[in-house]
């Protein structure tokens, strides 16, 4: 297959203009999925989509769901892995609008301060521009060769900015139509811009909202102060009393399940070279926060954590006001890692927050989902060979990370579908998504595209 | 003079509509300090205030300041003691507006679910029946001896619902007009519908805002949780350190100069009746959250507190976000008994939250005022003769209490007048001062009258 595969990146490499062009054509629309406004917006992305998906040999169509249209797209049969490629079409509202140079819009080919060619859109990272390097490796493929190297549908969401809670119910409803060996999502960063990275452990999330009631009004502290108990302080206590001063989480039983990460993937970790000074330096921090015995990438990616990620209580004003606030309430999740159970750590938590409230005070717990972390066995054939792939278009070492983060719709796949899930992802970490000027690296746009096409054919060895 | 008094005091009963009447029309004056679309208004009521001085014998004028007007009015030379009478024009804003049953600026005699009489209107209660209380009691006396028992001096604030900073430099600056021998202050409450009182002790306050700052820019939880320092946690245990489990305030040297009431004044506040349990349950709760040796009213009138008296951080909006945001920041406040330096309990306050700030986070403190306790000797020879003067009035011993909140012109009284303050009133605690449907017991406004028309008589004994 190698003089196929040259002759595909050499028609890559032809078409790039081509390339470029349809995914403009897709940044133009404004699929803003939040905002109502933009409803029909969507839905012409995912017919966008659809049309170009059946000029390629897709079985393509625009699924309806409560929310907006989910794309389900099913190339030919072929040997090898049937894979089930995930992105999504929707995007980020574009304010504050007024800091954005170009027309969100309106995508632009720039260069930016060290001399990189960057494409700027909203979307143009997020997810638009990932998703079309997959497509566009397909179109390669089928017009070189009349056909893919493997088995390829495609689900693609309109959701996933604005909560995706439609995706789940529609995966379930569709299991046997999705069902496949293996599921791809590109949403993801490289390590670095000469490494390919593939991310194979996610750290899950359980979220909590909670709303502390003392006195059933507000009162003056100076006719209530010492004799009313008063819930800002009751509530920073709970927040204090989640952290020990070395840093880990104090909560019973939160560490029960957590397993260490295996030596290897510890040794392989310590070769990628973090600099630790200059990621923290990065946001003005010195001082990793977390467990005092653990490196940060450890901390990033292998440990959970807890954080406060809004809290507020009585008067926040301008100025000054002597209140006794009657409630105070927090925006509390946590992160977690393989192992851990999501309803065992919301019940921990609550179980915790209860037994701190005062007798004659009460609390509510609102939750706002919970996910498990996600990790994909490191010894796998398709892993392997989704490695190679992309070394091989890097000229560098694909490595193995983990993120941080959440991707819910890898839980899903493995809870629905029961697939591993390849994050493989060509972004930046200063592609400034979900903000003012998000922009896509030209090379991550055009080394993605051949990064796919290498993906592909070594997925059918 | 008993004869006198009787006149004077059936005068009153007389002429009680048309007092009535005036306070309507002062009333109707919109003046909201607060709110700069009113300061037309408050211009007008002080100079209501004035014409209304200067039928009744007084020197009266408006003076101005960098603000709104204060005025000063001068009565008769007469022996005895010269008394500076202290009230204030302004209200508070009247929002929501769509709570109050009428029209606020719209005075109204209504017989509330009782069948008490009561007068309701935003100033009703706070200040300006109260202050009217005491003019007309001048009124009445002027009207029947064509003088006043002793010499009198007003000066009515018009600032004291919006900070009232103009009126300490206005008082230095005019510290000679302004000497007197006893300072009388309207605007504290009866101890109950039956029993008058004279608030002899005042906590003081110091309140100051932190504002906590860990990275440069809000961090995404996933990405940065654990790594980075989450300023909610940080703020969250330097609040949660302020109080021990038993209820007091942990700040090193916070009760240093904290002394112990008399054995007497604590007999007596014993005597008061006080029931703690209804007081706690009005507001819904039932167990005090002070110092657990202490009783509620010593909690309240005799024991420094810290409150919070409002927090935020973070995402605080409908639904969730997972940001570790930059900062936080709250309002905290301290109320301070006789003894207690504020300037200390600010540095004590400061250094203590100093000494928790991570070594890359930051603080900035910010001083919302600050102000000492105040305590009027319970032997003075005033004191006694306007309690006997109420007493007078209400057939019934009047009582001396204390006062958890704080009334900084008593202390600017005594620093920069050298004046002791009797602060007499006839509010009750369900006046809803502050609030919606504020109103004024048509009992108070009446007695009230009677009660300074008798305690005038008193200190010319």
């Amino acid at each position: 297959m190698t003089s196929q595969l040259d002759d595909v990146l050499a028609h890559v490499d032809a078409g790039l203009e081509q390339s470029l062009e349809r995914l403009y054509a897709l940044l133009r629309i404004k699929s803003i999925s939040t905002d109502p406004a933009y409803a029909a917006e969507c839905e012409r992305a995912a017919r966008w989509i659809v049309d170009e998906l059946l000029t390629i040999g897709f079985d393509a169509s625009a699924r309806p769901t409560p929310g907006h249209p989910v794309v389900v797209a099913h190339g030919p049969e072929q040997n090898g892995p049937h894979v089930l490629f995930y992105a999504h079409y929707d995007v980020q509202p574009v304010d504050p609008v007024e800091l954005w140079h170009s027309d969100p819009f309106e995508p632009q080919l720039k260069t930016d301060a060290n001399g990189r060619k960057i494409i700027v859109a909203r979307g143009a990272s997020d997810d638009k521009g990932q998703m079309m390097t997959f497509i566009e490796a397909c179109r390669a493929w089928q017009a070189v060769t009349g056909a893919l190297p493997v088995k390829v549908s495609l689900m693609l969401e309109g959701e996933e900015e604005s909560g995706g809670k439609n995706l789940p119910p529609f995966m379930e409803a569709n299991r046997d139509e999705l069902s496949a060996d293996i599921a791809l999502v590109c949403d993801t960063d490289m390590w670095d811009r000469q490494t390919p990275s593939i991310t194979t452990m996610l750290r899950g999330l359980v979220a909590e909202e909670i709303e502390i009631t003392c006195a059933n009004k507000d009162l003056h502290s100076g006719m209530f102060g010492n004799a009313a108990r008063n819930p800002n302080q009751v509530l920073a206590e709970i927040i204090a009393s989640l952290r020990a001063p070395d840093g880990s989480v104090t909560l019973p039983g939160f560490y029960d399940d957590v397993a260490e990460i295996s030596p290897a993937l510890k040794a392989q970790w310590e070769g990628l070279g973090f600099d630790e000074q200059a990621f923290l330096g990065e946001a003005g921090l010195s001082v990793p926060a977390g467990e005092q015995s653990r490196s940060v990438l450890e901390m990033l990616w292998a440990r959970p954590t807890c954080e406060i990620n809004g809290m507020i209580g009585g008067y926040t004003g301008d100025g000054f006001k002597t209140v006794i606030p009657a409630k105070a309430s927090a925006k509390i999740s946590f992160r977690l890692v393989s192992g851990m159970q999501p309803d065992k750590i919301r019940a921990a938590f609550r179980a915790h927050v209860q037994s701190m409230i005062p007798a004659d005070c009460s609390v509510t717990f609102h939750a706002h989902g919970g996910s498990p972390a996600i990790t994909v066995p490191d010894d796998g054939v398709h892993l392997r060979q989704a490695l190679a792939g992309l070394s091989g278009e890097w000229g560098k070492q694909a490595v193995i990370t983990g993120s941080g983060g959440s991707i819910p719709v890898a839980g899903d796949f493995k809870r629905i579908l029961g697939l591993d899930t390849l994050l493989i992802g060509f972004a930046h970490v200063d592609d400034q998504i979900h903000s003012p000027n998000e922009k896509y690296d030209f090379d991550s746009f055009h080394r993605g595209i051949r990064s796919w096409v290498r993906v592909l054919a070594a997925l059918a060895q």
